[in-house]
């Protein structure tokens, strides 16, 4: 069975990853491995950064994901600082910036990096549209899953079963173009 | 006269270092030069992944600095992103989400990075306690000079002379160890 590595420490990430790659017959292996994230404004950076560094200290196929949440009333923030950010201010504190704010159009992106060594690195990017809550709901998923709400949906992320979020969340869309690209290899 | 080059594109910095290493006889020349900052709690590490950079492409002496604004009662929000989160959501957001806080408490930090090719790093931290106000007040300086209160003071940074501003600063305190630093050399 081909097998690529996932670079993350983030295990649930893992999973999501592991059952739609078995469906084209390829074994996703977790492997923790530091690699350094820079600062700029863009995902894309990020990943690309990241899969370079990687590549010059491990010589196996990989993938790496990055993911942010933009709101449009506070310029991109907390953009690709989200997880900063969470473990800082949280959801409260996003909240309480966006009290009074009429505009609660928001963004949720994700970027899957492919690389391997000697070989050009590939992006995959996923995007769910929706807006801001005025107050937490839910209890399942992660991070900023309770206040935000996908267009078509009346429900935050965090009021839905993880098969049913990823359906339309940017991660899943990221993923199934990530899978498309496998299937033609 | 012996030269240092600062890597740097902000021009207010290199003219405080200026007049600070002239007094012992060093040349101070702005150099833009990108490097990647990488995403971590720690300006230290943001410095010394710098300067490790730059000695792989630059052969001559320079210096680096990376500075924060850590609020105790929001988990040292914004740190190590104090810039993007100053373009994003400004000192208005900042107060925001200090709003009914009791505990005002904060410490500006900076950090100058030295490197030369084949030599190992050197890092010189400064420090400035202080408390966030409950709103902006003076036009002096720059980033959250207005909303912050340096101990034994009742003036924002932003209501002082850039003089008076660096005797007791953060880049002040970590400029005056680095040149001291100079002195012995």
């Amino acid at each position: 069975m081909k097998k690529i590595y996932f670079i993350t420490g983030n295990k649930g990430k893992v999973i999501e990853a592991k059952n739609k790659f078995s469906e084209i017959g390829i074994e996703v292996i977790q492997k923790n491995f530091g690699y350094p994230e820079i600062q700029t404004n863009s995902l894309e950076e990020v990943a690309i950064y990241g899969v370079k560094h990687i590549q010059n200290h491990f010589d196996k196929p990989f993938i790496l994901e990055d993911a942010g949440l933009f709101i449009e009333q506070l310029n991109g923030f907390p953009g690709v600082y989200s997880a900063f950010v969470f473990y800082s201010i949280g959801c409260k504190g996003v909240l309480k910036l966006m009290e009074n704010s009429k505009n609660r159009k928001a963004t949720f992106r994700s970027v899957f990096a492919y690389g391997e060594q000697n070989k050009k690195q590939k992006i995959f990017v996923g995007e769910s549209n929706g807006i801001i809550t005025q107050k937490e709901k839910g209890n399942n998923g992660f991070g900023y899953d309770p206040i935000f709400i996908p267009n078509s949906e009346t429900r935050t992320f965090a009021e839905m079963e993880t098969g049913e979020k990823n359906i339309f969340s940017h991660r899943g869309k990221s993923l199934e173009k990530l899978i498309d690209f496998f299937k033609i290899q």
